[in-house]
């Protein structure tokens, strides 16, 4: 079995510009892992490209391990709740209170992830951030001062184990997806209709007031967002999506390959990306959801989900669905026996072919 | 836990007549199952909807199983391996052989079929179907006799084992888009081109070759095919194809729902629902292949694929990529508390929200 390279330092950055050294000096794919499954790969039985995207998440899991075969044994689900003052403003067909009450629920087993992680053999671990205290509400005010971001963010960073084969993430959090489009727009721009979907359910008229919500609050930040990215996440965002985030990151850190899930992880990812393209590299979307800006906010982050199966809960369910395609393919790519071990024929001659074919 | 209904006969049929009374007297889905099923979905803790196809699939499953709820223990895959008269056309990069080497590779464990079914903890069983005697060169003769055709359906019917929770079916045989590809041309017309694909990995002056291979052959028995759907598989299909339509046939009466692989195995099963609406009702695609005529093949049939990976290898391997999705459907709609077994509060009355809204 190949060692695991040594690990760079694990602990959280401390201040905002800490988290711009990180980015500076992000670790990238092991071009060695990388080439060695690139070079396997011809080999193995089965015509070429056969497994599709099954060989690409092989080779992508291999280079952000930083071994080759890749293994994924250990897969870690990290799941962060947290509470949005801009459910305020109307923005939920649920109550603030299901945040703590669905927590509760996962801790006794009762969630779709809790069910999910059981079929995919997966460890869920989940976080409450201050459920008691909301963020503020971002029309009226940043959503966290910098000590509270980079609290949220820390926790999520700490959350990340030290060795994992592949790490999924996670959110609840009612009133987030407003808070995910108001990222989304921040950093994106375009029209505010575009990155505001049902949530939970709205329609009509409640689905046009949250769409004026994302609109009256970003344009409160749209300045301090063009001059950092992740302003966006502080100002916009909640606490769990800054956990996610700082997940990201320490798992980069740590060479855990990681599955985002759906539109609310993804954009509390994508501040990492505009802050530093190719930071979300070690990142695959686990699947596109019905919420519809993730499917732009996939296509700005050149993502190609590998599940669209019309789900929309968030709690990472999409991420761990997709885990047992990347299991999948590592196992194919590391078990499957060459065409010299089967004695099987390759291909037959060009020569050949072009007499039989006449 | 329910227990599962009485089951039908599970004889396999022995003459095409007897094919047609099984097809005439098909039983259906599970009415009280379904309905259970579809009962308990708006009181699982998650918002309406929000599992997309899972909880689709969670339905179908219990429907076709005839039991609430569904349960995915047993997975059993059936792989059906054939070898094709057509080679001796030049229509495959590979020499025929290959199929019993990799007959051989499955029995040793080495294929990608091997390394799938162990992480989808599947149960994997190989039929080879007269490897040594090739089906006749259909450009020349019908590919089998209609004992021939017999024989191979009643393997795959007897295949199907009386107890599993999920039937993932797939095939190998060196040729056999060729055969796909005719049977399909067969039964739904258009023009050839667009159901001949690369298969393993033809291009150019060979894809053209392989087209005018099809063309020829269907013109041959298109009356027969239009009088008797299982005339195409018996005509241009192969062994391993006959097989899987056995296998679903049986999956039918052993309340087993099924889940196809790719292009060939799907065009084996074609014939069933051309010959009587509805007969693959207890199926669904796992995925679509990147063999073009896949796509054409399920949007005929009215299947929505429900993984699209870019893999075309056969083997079952989309199925079992798939199986693992509707175990997870199953686990999730079994498994997750009411909100009521929660205490987790659902929607706020419309009154109260408008007024948040204002």
């Amino acid at each position: 079995m190949p060692a695991r390279p040594r690990r760079a330092r694990v602990l959280p950055p401390r201040s905002l510009a800490e988290i711009g050294r990180a980015l500076a000096r992000l670790p990238g794919p092991d071009a060695k892992a990388q080439m060695r499954a690139r070079a396997r790969e011809p080999h193995l039985t089965k015509p070429r490209g056969a497994l599709g995207r099954l060989e690409e998440l092989a080779h992508w899991a291999a280079a952000w391990q930083g071994r080759h075969p890749a293994r994924i044994e250990r897969i870690a689900v990290r799941v962060f709740a947290a509470n949005h003052g801009v459910v305020a403003q109307g923005v939920s067909l649920y109550p603030a209170e299901v945040t703590a009450q669905m927590v509760a629920n996962f801790a006794k087993g009762g969630a779709a992830i809790n069910q999910l992680c059981r079929a995919a053999r997966a460890e869920l671990k989940v976080a409450a951030l201050d459920l008691g205290r909301p963020t503020a509400d971002f029309t009226e005010a940043p959503a966290m001062t910098e000590a509270e971001f980079l609290a949220a963010f820390a926790r999520g960073f700490r959350a990340v184990p030290d060795r994992a084969d592949l790490l999924c993430l996670g959110e609840m959090g009612i009133g987030n997806t407003t808070a995910a489009a108001a990222v989304c727009h921040a950093l994106f721009g375009g029209r505010t209709v575009a990155w505001v979907g049902p949530g939970t359910g709205l329609t009509g008229r409640a689905l046009k007031h949250k769409a004026r919500v994302v609109a009256k609050a970003v344009a409160r930040y749209r300045q301090a967002v063009a001059a950092n990215p992740l302003d966006a996440l502080r100002c916009l965002g909640g606490r769990e999506m800054a956990a996610i985030a700082g997940a990201v990151l320490a798992a980069r850190f740590r060479r855990i390959p990681v599955l985002l899930d759906g539109y609310v992880c993804t954009a509390a990812a994508a501040p990492l990306e505009a802050a530093r393209k190719g930071a979300l590299d070690h990142c695959h979307a686990g699947h596109v959801s019905a919420e519809p800006g993730h499917r732009r906010l996939l296509a700005k982050l050149g993502q190609a989900p590998l599940l669209d199966l019309g789900m929309r809960l968030g709690e990472g369910t999409g991420a761990v669905l997709a885990a047992a395609l990347v299991r999948a393919a590592c196992a194919a790519h590391a078990g499957m026996a060459t065409f010299a071990e089967a004695k099987v024929s390759g291909r037959k001659r060009p020569r050949a072919r072009k007499r039989q074919n006449q």
